[in-house]
């Protein structure tokens, strides 16, 4: 019994995933299919990244990812199905792997070459569906696909450090179901650089001077209760494991969220300025 | 084989639903997971109340329900497992049971209190995932916590009942897909206190003297078409039992619906008016 | 194990789809559920159609398809199973299925007789999984049925030619998920009557004068790269074989899709011009 993990563009109305499903069960009848989602915004591979990369390893080693996001064939955007951390994935060439697991080197790649026999305009259904239950059968990638030493690589926007080392610079890539904006800045980054100094978060012109690590620690009196915080900002570490601006217990749908709320939105740059500790000089002013 | 089900505020783009089934599976491979919905309105207790109490009772007993609204641990709000009316809740103990099932005892509470082995900003993912799937396993409760006698209690806001018994004051509690708003006056209060008398319905300026039991009762003239009626307002005890207005064949997408319509929110009052069949005295008139 | 399919127009927001799914659960404990969708507009029979047809065929023979969209017990709208093409549907007689397979004849057709048995204000949750249920576990459709020679029939509004033969007269019929208009024109057709001639499409104001069978195809010049069309309006024979007009790459949240950039709204007329190979005569203009 193989898991098969859908994510897409397609959305949650048009008949695609539903007809995406039926041909897996029409294939493999007791495959368990699994939506990670279908509400990628259309064709954003940054958006298809971020999803996948932080949920796939919760899945068990052997399952199977097909990504339907900018999937159409073409000379520039091939089909491949890889092998990578115990992990398949079918997909398109389009960099998004680079994305997911830059640093993981894959078991094998192929550039799928099934096309010939199967004309289609909807090679979700009519291409990915066959490789993911041919590999599901523990069918060979070779079989299905050439050999390919490298699939296509995006450097995503990474966080920059100046030549002090005591700035770094990021960008917002991600804005969640809560209003939540989140950086590509990684706790890991923040404390190799940061090296426990002091620092100011500048986004836009908000400021944080401390990254909590739980929503719920914005609740620094204990003789409020958490609903007189509500609409607090604060900055954390999300689950992730990345830089997030938040708004204490927002609702986009009423009071907003951190994007509405503090004018933040996608790309939009945000600073870490780490503080050495020395007393500023004031002996000019006197 | 078990099946879990899933209540959130998560939405469905983002990677939570698709990580927390991820690792259901990595854990119990056989596990029948059910999405009840992911699309509560960001940490309201309501909203999760009244869409659980009217779904699970249709699952099988021995069913477990994880919940993951407003779910972040703190001295306030403890995690707890609860054994109810034969089915088992992972939740927040943030006064949702009590809405829930007021009248139902339950088995078995437990606070639970595995947290020291688990360092998490993403308790649904790392706590009520192990606890669902030691459930399901046939674990006892009383392993991944600590009996507590009761569970926080929530006066959810009930309808009231005037002194002569010719009124109840009741509120809306909710809004759904259709714009349909429903009120916390049940069918059976109403007809206890309302023993056949005749009635009027006060929903803001809109009044109703007939409470449908089905929507199409509202084509009272057979020789129009039931789209003449498209439109027309009514108030019906809903399938969950509650008295409800709504709009016949409404769209909120086109035409809306009782909410936008009718100018009818959350919270707002709804009274019904019992008339006793004793003839005015206009005597004084003449 | 049978696969029971739900196409909905309940939302996935309320507490329907769960109890429908628990219910489900309870009576069939190994049925493989699975979402078509929930999204269809409130009470859209073409809608439904649409989706339904696209998506039916995919799943194995056999396979329940349960459709709650204007499902409401009435003398005008009675409960109906059939099975047609291999395929089991439980829906109300509303025109649906003769929109969804016109040319198939169905092998059996029977007016559900169970609802004396049943008090429902929720058809779906109380009588079509009953006997979606009944279907899976083998039951013949007479036992929960009385056999009827016909569903009721909609004539779906069907694009027209003209006396001569050069134009096709059809129009929207759906709006997806990019914003893509779908109209009621097949390849078949366009075929049939264009006989290969060159034609100009016209929608509103817009016209084309080549159709694609892939979207990409618009990127005519390789030396620019994909980019550089988005935006771009073509028109298509989409996956499901109908004349669609779409924007390159397009997204509704940001820059648009056809249905709003170009101004095509559901029922909008499309037209086919088909241009006979005769040089026009301009000699009096000389």
């Amino acid at each position: 019994m193989s898991i098969i993990t859908l994510t897409t563009d397609f959305g949650t109305k048009d008949h695609f995933v539903g007809a995406v499903k039926g041909a897996i069960y029409s294939e493999l009848p007791d495959a368990k299919i699994v939506d990670i989602t279908h509400e990628v915004s259309p064709f954003s591979i940054t958006e298809t990244a971020y999803i996948l990369k932080n949920s796939y390893k919760s899945f068990p080693k052997g399952t199977i990812h097909i990504v339907g996001v900018d999937s159409e064939l073409s000379d520039d955007n091939k089909h491949i199905a890889i092998e990578l951390d115990g992990h398949f994935f079918v997909c398109p060439d389009n960099g998004l792997i680079s994305m997911i697991a830059s640093e993981i080197q894959p078991s094998k790649i192929v550039e799928i070459n099934i096309h010939d026999r199967i004309e289609s305009s909807f090679p979700v259904l009519d291409v990915f569906v066959q490789v993911a239950c041919f590999i599901a059968r523990g069918g060979n990638l070779t079989v299905i696909g050439k050999e390919i030493p490298e699939f296509k690589k995006i450097v995503e926007i990474q966080p920059k450090t100046n030549q002090q080392q005591n700035q770094i610079s990021g960008g917002i890539i991600y804005i969640d179901n809560y209003g939540n904006v989140i950086t590509n800045i990684s706790k890991k980054m923040f404390k190799e650089i940061g090296k426990g100094r002091n620092y100011i978060v500048h986004a836009r012109k908000h400021s944080f001077t401390k990254i909590f690590s739980k929503y719920n620690e914005v609740v620094s009196n204990e003789s409020y209760s958490n609903q007189q915080y509500e609409g607090h900002k604060l900055a954390i570490f999300n689950s992730a494991g990345y830089l997030e601006i938040a708004i204490y217990r927002s609702n986009l749908d009423t009071v907003g969220g951190a994007s509405t709320l503090l004018g933040l939105g996608y790309r939009d740059a945000i600073i870490i300025d780490f503080i050495d500790d020395i007393k500023p000089d004031f002996t000019h002013l006197t």
